[in-house]
């Protein structure tokens, strides 16, 4: 069995703009899974990695990690998928599998480094993404994508939606909870379908008012717009805080949203440091935290929890020639919410 | 009824030494107790209230929050406690009881700031704390002594004790937990051996190596010294840091000595803000966070657990006459580990 040749888009050198490459997928192993793509989510990461914001990688790269496809062919010990079944790939396609955190199921924290799903070293042989044709991909980093759900507004769900349901999750979103997300981009929209789906009470916190209809229609309760600073009335107010924004914040000020036990957690990395005096966490039980993406089971706990409440990304779906163009439409934030390519294209 | 006058040592006037002064206690109310005291432990707070390093008072001012004595007289409908019984009396004595917190139980995040034992104002009143014969407190933040623990040696946990039990259990120490307590001082001594009762592995993390022997004798596996920086192989190592010192540490360097799901809990009051770049907490899901003593029936299940398994703090016992010179030497570090004073010199 031969490498398997794919048409892509990628970036042929540092900081160029993308076009049509071909890449290699490696022989199905006995564990592989050969997934034809259908559609491919673009995220702003993406942008960073191909734009050179993160330094200079290896190249041709091909970037993508919010990938729905089909099965195409498995390998001999595959168990749980078979030709024709709908799959998804996030953001990692291996880790050691061997740490803590591997052996919690909790990938994305692996003390090795989670393998990313581009531009890493998967045992020397460097990933490619899925704005391609084709992506060969280990089983245990595969997830079911549930009929119920649109295969191309799925998509952005495999990165912005477990980054956004992990950490709803793991903090106890849900009825009684009251939720603030700080801005309502590619990961925040999600975000907020997630935690009101969850049955929290869910407050957008925004610069601009732009989307103060969408946040209403995606289920939040509240769209507060921070430009004249932060209400005094939701002091001391939230349980749960999701920062999806990459911009220097004023953590202070925003923990002082948090009421007792309330965790104010990062999903973004800000530039400078984050900075609070330590009384506002003791005087009530605040914290700070951050989360990274999620696991693999939890990203199929995420699918099957988005198609049992029908939630999907607001997408707008593009050809592969139009992905330049589309980068810089994001940077603008002019974008509601995610671009996704139809794979068809490449 | 009238007011009752009891001897007690208080400081006249700002940032003025103890002396023998003379103060009242309310008339019993009906939820009342009033407790005729037997030991009242220092803690440092007492030290900076008494030396204006938190600013001026109303004088003559009474500290200590760290009672233990006899029930000598009931309230009408007081239910739980009878003339006779040995109770405690921590840093609160009164909370509004409507706001979020305060219907959990946990008063010490009290929404309008718990009333402290001493130096507060309670409904007009001027509390005044145990360096007394005697003291008036409602039921309701009254804990029973249980009849195993020491006396003298159990006035300390009504502070040290549940402001490390509380986080300790909050934050699930016990079997298979890696939890590190940063220094060993009145605190942090009392910390080791809960957190070691609890039956999760110690590490005191502590600039020198004096006390050393000690902290493998109060149930820690390993005493680090970190004068000469964090060792390398406890990156990554705690689920669980509890930091009672009060001076500026790197958080960041701390921070990465937590594992997955690890984290850092102040304790104390650093100057400065605490900092961190925010990829600290995302790539381990990590928390900053801080903990305030603890709640009244949580302080009830402190003392029942320390009871159950012989731990108390480590105390030298003296008379009134000696508390401004105990103080001194609290500052310089040279108590092994809390001065109690017996209040029969009072």
């Amino acid at each position: 069995m031969t490498d398997l040749t794919v048409r892509a888009w990628g970036t042929p050198g540092f900081s160029q703009p993308l076009e049509p490459v071909t890449i290699t997928r490696r022989p199905l192993r006995e564990d592989d899974v050969l997934i034809r793509i259908e559609f491919a989510g673009i995220c702003h990461s993406d942008i960073h990695t191909m734009r050179g914001d993160w330094g200079e990688r290896e190249y041709p790269l091909v970037p993508g990690h919010e990938i729905v496809g089909i099965v195409e062919q498995v390998g001999d010990k595959v168990l749980n998928y078979r030709p024709g079944d709908r799959v998804g790939v996030g953001c990692f396609v291996n880790s050691c599998g061997q740490c803590h955190p591997c052996e919690l199921g909790e990938v994305s924290y692996c003390e090795q480094g989670p393998v990313l799903t581009y531009g890493a070293y998967d045992g020397g042989e460097l990933t490619q993404g899925g704005y391609s044709q084709a992506i060969v991909v280990r089983e245990s980093f595969v997830v079911a994508v549930p009929p119920g759900l649109d295969p191309a507004a799925a998509a952005p769900l495999l990165c912005a939606g477990i980054t956004t349901y992990s950490p709803l999750r793991h903090w106890g979103a849900g009825p009684g909870k009251r939720v603030a997300i700080i801005g309502m981009g590619g990961l925040g929209h999600v975000g907020v379908k997630i935690a009101a789906a969850m049955g929290a009470e869910v407050t957008v916190l925004s610069h601009s008012t732009a989307k103060r209809d969408d946040a209403l229609r995606f289920g939040a309760a509240r769209h507060v717009s921070t430009a004249v600073g932060l209400p005094e009335d939701l002091h001391n107010y939230f349980d749960l805080i999701l920062n999806t924004v990459s911009v220097d914040l004023d953590t202070s000020a925003y923990l002082g949203l948090l009421r007792f036990d309330g965790a104010l957690v990062q999903l973004g990395l800000p530039g400078l440091p984050l900075q609070t005096p330590t009384r506002m966490l003791t005087t009530r039980r605040r914290s700070l935290s951050g989360s990274l993406v999620g696991g693999i089971r939890e990203t199929q706990e995420m699918l099957d929890f988005c198609a049992e409440h029908g939630v999907t990304a607001e997408i707008e779906l593009i050809d592969a020639e139009q992905i330049n163009q589309a980068y810089d439409r994001t940077v603008a934030s002019d974008v509601r919410y995610r671009f996704v390519i139809d794979a068809a294209t490449f």
